[in-house]
């Protein structure tokens, strides 16, 4: 997805085109304020923190962000990009189940490497600010809709190609999908073990199967 | 669970047993504290607006807590038992996939009475102190492993009743629910509906139906 919010906001500040430099300035504010808003959280980070960091200026930070709210909506965009970004890689040519074990191994492999620290980046800000800021969880809602649209189309790719028995509601176990990968990634960065990850997705993907058609599951070879 | 750490904390201050008056004066402290972290997430939350909100000094409040971290660790046993009491009702007499069904009404009931507001009082305080709290993420992780158990219990319940084919991993079965719950929580805080919560646990439980024996399946009534 190009967010055109965030191109927008990217290319310009009030109405004057970013300059080359000007938009590298601006992207490393907004990158250094995703890492230490991820590690600590939004209310622990400061604007004094995130300015020491990126190595620059109260003047030269607010010349690009009008307050915390403006940089907590750019860090929204950044951190639902990179992680949409992963989901098409493994989930924009779906055609059978073992498509999505594939999918399920990129996500594994990530967690293992992360050794399971911090959480998903778009859900540990639903967690921190979706009770706090209307704008935040409307944001956020927005960039979860758009992974559930991709892991949606997935299934109904694999629909199309005659994968499953008529009557399959792809829609929601395309969500039961998301919602078991949300929720093994909190387990996983509570015990610091990817053990409830692969048990979620893996139920998960095993009920998508009860619902292939005979020739598709007789096809199946990952599981 | 009856946990020794909140009944030891509770009782005592310094070794000297607590009047009921002032169990109760803790007690107030630690819900208002429960609240206001639920609502505002535990960094937003200082220790003036816990004091005005349950209406006592700071001699007072420090006189029960050495400090802010005594109290999280207060709010996480409180939130954790609140969690577990629930679970504990909807799921100590299972015996057959019905009656995961009815805790996932259960569930299902308590969210739309809610309106989806605020998150699982756990899962919330895990996104919000994982990264920053280790005591708090052992402590939250304990509270997990609990919840786990108990879905266990009641799958290998099931499992002693006959429900289940042989080589049912009822273990992992039951990981896999607790995450899709975990995830689905979150989903339905961030959209404010619950289909994310319905279609995981629906889901899951599916799944776990695939694993019943013919004679437990034929017996089924709730779907």
């Amino acid at each position: 997805m190009t967010d055109p919010g965030l191109s927008a906001a990217a290319a310009t500040v009030n109405g004057h085109r970013l300059t080359r430099k000007g938009r590298q300035t601006r992207d490393r504010i907004v990158a250094v304020a995703a890492g230490l808003m991820q590690e600590r959280g939004v209310a622990r980070t400061t604007i004094e923190d995130i300015q020491a960091a990126a190595g620059v200026s109260s003047s030269q930070l607010y010349h690009y962000f009008a307050d915390k709210g403006a940089l907590v909506a750019a860090v929204i965009e950044l951190q639902g990009q990179r992680v949409l970004d992963v989901q098409h890689l493994g989930l924009d040519r779906v055609n059978c189940v073992d498509d999505l074990w594939r999918w399920r191994d990129l996500v594994m492999g990530i967690r293992t490497a992360q050794n399971c620290v911090g959480g998903c980046p778009l859900g540990s800000l639903a967690a921190d600010l979706s009770e706090t800021d209307a704008l935040a969880r409307a944001q956020l809602g927005r960039w979860f809709a758009e992974w559930e649209r991709i892991l949606r189309t997935g299934l109904a790719a694999m629909a199309s190609a005659g994968q499953f028995v008529d009557g399959t509601d792809t829609d929601r176990l395309a969500l039961a999908l998301l919602a078991a990968t949300q929720g093994g990634l909190l387990l996983s960065q509570v015990h610091r073990d990817t053990a409830a990850l692969a048990a979620a997705m893996d139920t998960v993907i095993a009920q998508i199967g009860t619902h292939l058609t005979e020739a598709a599951a007789k096809a199946v070879r990952h599981r």
